[in-house]
Parts: C-alpha cells; sequence; structure tokens
C-alpha cells in the first residue's frame, strides 16, 4: 500500500464527528487507531490467557533492592536527579552504554551516543530527521509493528523485503534498491531487527549479515540496526552486530527496556558524529531532554548492580518460556502449522493451513480465553493474513501450555469452518493494526 | 524570515563536512544548532552568576521524604512502575491532574488528558498533529525560544503578533489572521503563554483574554495555552484560563516541571476528544508510552504529599527572589534601561538603550562573570536585539544583587563605547539562539 493510499481512510471516517478534521497536517492522516484494539480490552481480562504482549516480565527484578538503590538517588543526589538535563542525556550513563554495548561486541565512544525514551523514540527521531513525505523505508517483512506507524507518521513509502530461517534475502533486498533506484526514488533507510526479530522470532545469520551490509554499502544506503534482545539469547552463539561492518553507514539502536525495565524508558541511538547532532537537536524540540531522574536511577543501577547476573536470571526464565512454548507447539498444533524456533527474545511465529485468517479467528479465539497478534499487523501491505504473533515473555510456563492448549481448540474450530465452507479469508483490508505494548 | 528562507542556511555550511548532508529531510534543515551555546559553556563556570537559565530551584524540595516516596513505589508497585503503560498516560494521575487543573478554575475529565514527556513533548506532539510545511502559527513577540524551535522542525511559517504590558495585541491579533486569510494561508493555531510568559514575564490581562479569544472564534483559529507557571503567582489575583471561555477550541498545556521537578518530566495536553485522540496516536508513534515508574512516583505525591504547601513554599522563595531583581535592577540599571515587573514566573525581560545589542554585550558580560539570555533567541525574525531575558528562579537573593551589579557593569560598559563610536549593532543575522534548558 502506498502511503497516498494510507491518508485517505481517516479524513472519510472521522469527519462527521470531529470539527477540527479540515485542520490536521497531512501526516496525522496516518495516524490511525488499531483495528482490534477493542478485542485487545477484552483480551486483559484475567481469564484470557494473553500471548500477545510483549511486556518483559520485570517481577524477575529483585524490588527491594531497586527501590534502596532510587532512594538513594533522590536522598544523595536528588538536586540534580530532579533537574533538567542535556538533549543529548547523562555523560556518565552514555559511557556506561559504550560498556554494555561491548557485550555486542560494539566499540563506541560516549559522544556519538544519544539517550532516547526507549528505543521507539529513537525510530522517531531517525524517521523524523530524514524521512520526507513519499521517501521510501525498507523493512523485512514482516516487522516490528510500531515501526510501520512510525514511518506511516512521517508519510513515508514503507516497503517490505522478504525474510527466510536466516534472515531477510538479499537478493530481494537488492532488487528493492535498484527498482527505487530506477524509478528515481529515494530510499533512506533499511530498518532491520537482526536478533530475534520482532515478531517473526528470526536471527540473520553471519553470512546474510555481511551480505546485507556488502548491499547497502553498494547502493550507499543507511542501515538502521534495531537491536532490543541482542542480550537474551538463550541457545548459540552471537553473530557480529551490522553496526561493526558498517563503516560509519550504520545507526545502532539498544535498549534496557527487556534487560532491565521498560518503565525507565531508557533507549539509545548510536549514530556517526553529525547524524547524532542532528538527533540532539531533534530529541530538544521533542521534550527539551528526558528524564534525568531516570538516567540517574540507571547509572547507578549499572555501576552498583549485579547486572551481568541480573541479565542470566532473565534469560533462565526466558529460556524456559521459550522451551514450553516450542514444546507445547509441537505437541498440539494442527497438520499444516508451522512457527519459528527462536534463539532467544520474546516471539515465535506462526502460520496457519493456507487460507485460514488469524485475524478473523482472533474473536472465537479471545472466546476460548487465549490472545495472539495476528499477523497483519506486523505488515505495511496487508500480508500476513494465515500468521500470527505469539508471545512467551510474560505467561508463566504453566500459562503458555494452557494458552497453547486454547488457541489449538480455536484453530481446530475454524479448521472444521474451513473444511465445511472453504476460505475464512474475508475482503481484502489494509492498514496496520497496532496492538498495544502494554497487554498483559 | 520565512521557513523556507530558514531552510536554506544548515545546508550551505554542513555540506563539506557531513557525508550524510543529502540524506536528510527537508525539515531537518530548520534544525539548527545554538550560535550562543558555547558561550553558555564558559557561562556554566562555577564564579560566573548565571541569570540565563530557567532552571527551578529543585532544592526546596524535602528530598529525604520525596527519597523515601520513591522506595515505596517500587517496593509496593514496582511490578506495575518498572512495565510499559498506555501512551495517554496513568488514568489515576490523569485524575489528579483534573483535581490540580481546578486549582487554575479548569473543569475537565481525565478522558481528555494526555500526559507527555514534560509540556514541551505535547507541543511537539500537537504540531506534529496539525502543521503541515508552510502552516502558518502565530505567537507572541517574543515566545517561548524552543517553541520555536518545534515550529520550525515541522517547517511552521512562525509569525509574531506584539505584546504591551497587558499582554498581546487582540487587534495585531485580528489583523495578522485577515491577512492570512486574504493571502489563502492556513494558520493553524495561536500560540501563547498568558502567565508570566517566558521570556517577557508579562500576564494578559482578563479584558485582553475575553478579546484574544473572541478574535480567535471569530477567525474560527485554535489557542494552544501553554500555563506552566500559573500556580506560581506572587502578587494579584489570578485570571482565567483561555480554556475555561475557550468553547472547545483551546488546547491547554500543564506541567509540573516548575512546582515539583522538571527531572521527571510530567506534562500534559487537556484537549478536545478527537484531538487528544490524535496525540495518543502521535504519542505511541513517538515513544510507545511515557515512563510509568515516573507517572506513578508523581500519583504517589500528589496523593500523600502535602503538595499545595510545597508550592506557597517555592512561591515564597521566588517571591522574594523576584522582589530582590526588581528592587536591584531599580537601584542599579542605567538610565534608558527598562524592564517588565512580573506577578510571578521565573523572568524578567530587560530592553536597553536603542543601538545596544544584547547579543554582541554577552561576551563582556561573561568576562564580567554574569550571564543572561539575549532578545534574539525569543524571535523568529530577528528582532530582540536590545533586549534580554533575566531569570531570578535558581541564583540565591545574594547572587541575584551581585549579578544584576555585574550586568550593569557590562551595559556602562557598552554605553561608553556607544557613545564613542556609535551604535554597538552588528549586521543583521538570521536564527534563533536556543540556551539550553539547563544551564545554571
Amino acid at each position: 500500500m502506498s502511503a497516498d493510499h494510507r491518508e485517505q481512510q481517516p479524513a472519510q471516517q472521522g469527519s462527521r464527528i470531529d470539527p477540527h478534521v479540515g485542520r490536521y497536517a497531512h501526516r496525522a492522516q496516518g495516524m490511525v487507531a488499531s483495528e482490534v484494539r477493542a478485542l485487545f480490552a477484552v483480551a486483559s481480562r484475567p481469564e484470557v490467557v494473553s500471548l500477545a504482549g510483549g511486556m518483559p516480565n520485570v517481577s524477575a527484578l529483585p524490588l527491594d533492592q531497586f527501590g534502596d538503590l532510587v532512594k538513594d538517588v533522590v536522598s544523595q543526589e536528588g538536586a540534580a536527579a530532579l533537574q533538567y538535563g542535556s538533549a543529548q542525556g547523562d555523560p556518565v550513563l552514555r559511557e556506561q552504554i559504550c560498556d554494555y554495548m561491548t557485550l555486542e561486541g560494539i566499540t563506541a565512544v560516549p559522544d556519538d551516543v544519544i539517550v532516547t525514551v526507549g528505543s521507539q523514540q529513537a525510530l522517531d527521531l531517525i524517521t523524523r530527521v530524514f524521512v520526507d513525505p513519499g521517501d521510501i523505508v525498507l523493512t523485512e517483512a514482516p516487522t516490528y509493528v510500531t515501526a510501520i506507524n512510525t514511518f506511516a507518521a512521517f508519510q513515508a513509502d514503507t516497503r517490505h523485503v522478504s525474510m527466510d530461517e536466516h534472515g531477510v534475502d538479499p537478493d530481494e533486498l537488492d532488487r528493492a534498491l535498484t527498482e527505487a533506484e530506477r524509478q528515481g526514488q529515494r530510499v533512506k533507510f533499511f530498518y532491520t531487527v537482526p536478533n530475534f526479530q520482532n515478531p517473526a522470532g528470526i536471527t540473520m545469520t553471519a553470512e546474510r549479515r555481511t551480505r546485507v551490509m556488502e548491499v547497502c554499502q553498494r547502493h550507499d544506503v543507511l542501515v538502521v540496526e534495531d537491536n532490543p534482545y541482542g542480550l537474551l539469547r538463550y541457545d548459540g552463539e552471537p553473530e557480529p552486530t551490522l553496526y561493526s561492518q558498517g563503516n560509519g553507514n550504520v545507526i545502532y539502536l539498544g535498549s534496557l527496556s527487556k534487560t532491565l525495565s521498560p518503565g525507565l524508558r531508557i533507549g539509545w541511538a548510536l549514530a556517526p558524529a553529525p547524524v547524532r547532532a542532528k538527533l540532539v537537536l531533534a530529541a530538544e524540540s521533542a521534550m527539551l531532554s528526558h528524564s534525568t531522574f531516570n538516567q540517574l536511577v540507571v547509572r547507578r543501577y549499572l555501576s552498583t548492580f549485579p547486572w551481568r547476573e541480573q541479565i542470566k536470571t532473565f534469560n533462565a526464565m526466558y529460556s524456559e518460556r521459550r522451551d514450553t512454548m516450542l514444546t507445547a507447539l509441537s505437541a498440539m498444533m494442527p497438520k499444516g502449522c508451522t512457527w519459528t524456533e527462536p534463539e532467544g527474545g520474546f516471539f515465535v511465529w506462526a502460520t496457519l493451513p493456507e487460507g485460514v485468517d488469524a485475524k478473523a479467528m482472533l474473536p472465537r479465539a479471545v472466546t476460548e480465553r487465549v490472545a495472539y497478534v495476528p499477523g497483519t499487523g506486523f505488515y505495511a501491505d496487508g500480508r500476513g493474513r494465515s500468521s500470527m504473533r505469539l508471545s512467551f515473555c510474560y505467561p508463566t510456563p504453566e500459562q503458555i501450555r494452557e494458552g497453547v492448549r486454547r488457541l489449538v481448540g480455536a484453530i481446530e474450530g475454524e479448521l472444521d469452518l474451513h473444511a465445511t465452507f472453504g476460505t475464512t479469508l474475508p475482503p481484502s483490508t489494509q492498514g496496520s493494526q497496532t496492538p498495544a505494548p502494554d497487554l498483559p
């Protein structure tokens, strides 16, 4: 779907009830509420097992110790912590972030880091700095849902490049770039989540990384590498970051939302100096500065807490949940269903037999007291109708087993319907369906 | 200066050193670093009395009690506080914000409130939702410097309307709106800081408020009412908000940055329901959600702390500082200088005799160990060269007296130069000069 097409919808929908409708900027017309939000409100009832949300399990943190830590920040550094800060972020925290990134094999200096309100804000600032209406942004297919929304909010023309189990297809990426050049269109960047991708759970292999970087450098296109899950690896060996082989052509996004807490909103971008300077100016006009309080809390956490051990604790917990989900899927899923087997992160991507619509099935699933995110939300072009994202991060192993059991009940019901009446796919619809990130 | 003109500068400046310069969005070219930043870095040395920054004096908070409060949030509500939240903000906090706004005479429901990263983010989201490139935004002259930057970052054509001691001139506002209509141009909103304005320290009178609302409603133009200082009143009676007489045509911005702490970044917008819905979608793509941690800290503060008494404590302190500055200016300023006498807030606006350039004088002032913000930063069109903003919020009364003494020394030196060589005004320059908000 083109950005232009997307713009047409909400103005028509809203014109009868909103007296301000003629006043909005063109970009506001790309800001569309989720079609499935209402259903998710039902899905958040306690009796429903949610395999939908991407919430980390922060209860695994030692909250009493963390409480003492935040108290010390206020009583010992309160005058600084409660004051304005700089738009680039606290210098000591940026140094600690560089240390943190060495675990990913990244060598960086604090001056190239900007602290952001989660890595989501970094993505927003990058889009703001680079994307004019109609500019092309390339992403994996499927891709992170709120990235699609952010690109749409700046009127980008989001185009997808297919993935297989080794990651994005470099030949298709090459063709997409060549095609855009041939049409005289500008590709502003290729956005990728190379590790345990949200939503597909796929990790780009080392060989693919080399080829992707070769293609992007040959076409002189920036890469935005979003890596929130990199340290949450349960099997296998880490792959090298794209940043480390990017020759200044990669903007790297990191986050503590999954390895510490999303409620503190500490993410960052690591960018070439002139880009970083633009991002800082954009951040200043976006919010003056991030919370100094949160930055000093995280600064103290990274300097006084055994945070590497804490990540191991998280990994042991998530690994068990991942195993539980994969085992349950293998044991129970009907013939014809497939799913990915992530080496880390939070998500499994499951695909139903041809012709079964995961979005149309969602009301039945919620009736069975299980929720997931339909695959269409992760595409800008209406694909993904037979797929769904299943999260194993938040529910307990017992809930995961029960959730898969209920999900299988819903799928079998849908397959029966399908066998009786043919396809359950409704007429084509367009637009992304945003799942709220805070779904339990 | 038109938005187009502003765009031309940085591309020319940066093209020799930035390999990414051809890739930026057009709007990024309106993101320009401050010309006076380097000087402010010098000005932040401890021997310099800074009358430049707008930092509240958070040390007046009882930090030990506040430390206990944040510890309780983590140990008692940590699982929620450290988790993702909704893009609109915590519902209980939004209810408390409605209670808080009753002190300003506003009646509102929590559903019309969105919690933002300071009111700066609210202003950014509003601009994002309403402003297409070239759209006109009207502001007071002078106006809040980062508002100018935010409007420029979305390629607005920012135009000013004069103020006198009673606030903005409604007849000039009427003419500006009529002129835009005649030209077939769209005015997206009128941005105003009606109480103790930053930077001018002027409060709009009740009569002016009525006339301003009459003009804006007649021209069917939205008003954005930014009121961070409203409760910091040291003399006189509160004026009614524009929101309370706006008939759904006003977006109101509030903040706890000045009455509690800017480091927590809790601001908000109160907007008509359809606009609020757009702002929530914009906030979601900008950052997913604000910090739940900070929201639950503030929620507990507003429910357990004697915060009305705390505001009285702040007011007693700031009132003394305001009095000290006004007394020192009256006693020491050379003939021909004028200044405003704010009834609240943080700022006095001083104007030097015709022909003396406050920006050109700044290096001399810093040599005299005093800093201020030159007036040109508060205009989009190069005006304000004889003026400066003087802050009394952060320095102690003793420092304020000494700062004014040093400032007067610098002005007298400049007046001597002026008497000998004529005007000190350099050739016209353009672009805003952003003071960092965190200057001490």
